[in-house]
């Protein structure tokens, strides 16, 4: 044969059945007792592998899921990941990860790869939804269920962060400590995530009585480098307080404003969101805002193995569910009091 | 059919042929050029997805290769999976990401999954080489390339880093700007690169005729709060740097001084290694010694894709190669010069 693996018809010959029966057998449809035990020796006694997709036509299952993550470098998907793997593992599941780099193209390849069968089912978290998504969810050939916000009438399973409130709370923290000029470095404007921290930080200016200054505001990515960078400039706009949409961003900011030789708190207070590691990874310790990224992973899961038929309650196919992970503020030094005028 | 998936039998039915030649086909094994095209055509109208296995029986190929790593958390990882996407991406393969938490079982199941023929080859991170490694990584059932290091005997590719060589760097480094009482903060002691960091240690305290004292060393976890927790400890025997084992450690030291109100490099310096992206997350810019990660996954995807026959010179199959990215020293400000007593 061309390759080592044998095929129904060396196993067919050694099991003395027909190709027909073998095929059957392996593809778990129905046969006689008698013709699966004796398909099933020959397979074993010919070192077939039972392949993942084998068995996925066996038993439906290849005990793998899969999770597709935009970045793998930023650590709230590294906190999805372990809480992820910490259930699925606990059911006997193995997961495979994607780093997509949020990559449209690659996130609906990692979609519609459900077809390959090489994994029972999907969580992705993607950072844009584009119509191409909202097609491929709704065609996705086996369970998905997405970490992040979807059009109501996508028919898959969703757990979602608050991060307008999330940036609420950050703001109207800054403001209760006296802080009245509040920078905001955000990430890109055209995604999900950037646009809801902008509706969160405009929101909580206007409770506050403070005008929205576009000085004050900058769109960068959500990286240590444009954190520093975008900090820099915002610092001849003299804010007293930033305000950035992840803890990287806070993290550069931080260093631009040590560079400066500002100190944090007291001349120039900084917020990051995410409460990842990272935001006790500088000094001062950063107070940061928890999007649940934890308990976004642990439900997505759940979520996937109850689709799954693994676990929980549900039988059948219930209808799609979305949950909402609550923001919570988690207050350290970087927000302590200002300097008080002499 | 009890599964929506088209079987050979379907297929055969549909294409007026033989069972036996549908398996041949699909198997990528000899059949008559209008047979197979017949087969392929009707395997198409049945919509029949070819899947990873299906393919790889065919081409010999799924198009995907796995990447398993000891910590997803780690930004050495991070800057590994980058590399080797880059370069996988370019040659067309989809790269999967295993996050093994460094559980031997779970990095022997990673290897022993190459037979599921889910991927086309693997590379692998281990922290630890038991005897269980080498006897799977002997018996793959696929290629693979292991990124660290190797008894000589075992048959397959590696990329290694000199982590006993980039010890010496750091610690020659802060000899050479004064510091005298330079303590260690390294990994557990019971893996490789824990082991080779202190035969640096021990080798370059030699040579710059210091002294080892036990006071001055710690083994811990890999972690920002375990180098908090252990610098904090040290402190007490008054080291004038503290060399830390990887940069998530010396951030956790730096924490630690700047919390003692020590100064950074003034009081005490800090250097790390890894030369990662929280080289510069905290403050002052840590020194770190880069021992190059992203060489070592970008070479790694090379030799897989060369053992693959996919790029590269070489055909048949080579003997395993072995190949060692070169440290290199990155100084920045934790390492400056000493406050000069007065």
């Amino acid at each position: 044969m061309g390759t080592g693996q044998p095929t129904v018809v060396s196993i067919a010959e050694r099991a003395g059945v027909s190709i027909a029966s073998v095929s059957r057998v392996l593809n778990g449809v129905g046969a006689r007792r008698d013709t699966v035990e004796r398909v099933e020796r020959a397979a074993s006694e010919l070192g077939y592998v039972p392949n993942a997709v084998a068995r996925s036509l066996k038993g439906g299952r290849t005990r793998q899921l899969t999770f597709a993550m935009p970045d793998i470098g930023n650590p709230v998907y590294v906190a999805m990941v372990r809480a992820i793997q910490t259930v699925t593992k606990a059911a006997g599941y193995r997961l495979l990860l994607h780093s997509t780099d949020a990559v449209v193209d690659d996130e609906l390849a990692v979609l519609r790869s459900l077809g390959d069968r090489t994994s029972d089912g999907l969580i992705i978290c993607p950072i844009r939804i584009t119509d191409d998504h909202v097609e491929a969810l709704r065609t996705a050939a086996g369970p998905v269920v997405v970490i992040g916000s979807l059009p109501d009438d996508v028919p898959v399973d969703s757990v979602r962060a608050d991060s307008v409130a999330g940036a609420e709370l950050a703001v109207r923290h800054l403001h209760d400590t006296g802080r009245r000029r509040i920078a905001f470095v955000n990430g890109p404007s055209d995604t999900v995530p950037g646009h809801n921290r902008d509706r969160g930080y405009r929101a909580a200016l206007a409770d506050c009585g403070l005008v929205y200054d576009p000085s004050l505001v900058r769109h960068t990515d959500f990286g240590i480098e444009s954190g520093a960078e975008a900090a820099e400039a915002l610092l001849d706009h003299a804010p007293d307080a930033v305000f950035c949409a992840n803890d990287q961003l806070a993290l550069g900011a931080a260093r631009a404003l040590h560079a400066r030789g500002l100190r944090i708190p007291e001349d120039v207070a900084v917020a990051g969101m995410d409460d990842s590691m990272l935001a006790q990874a500088g000094w001062p310790p950063l107070t940061s805002v928890d999007l649940g990224s934890t308990e976004r992973g642990r439900r997505a899961a759940e979520l996937l193995l109850e689709r799954l038929g693994i676990a929980g309650a549900s039988t059948g196919n219930p209808p799609p569910r979305s949950t909402t992970a609550p923001p919570r503020l988690v207050v350290r030094a970087s927000t302590g009091p200002a300097a008080t005028d002499s």
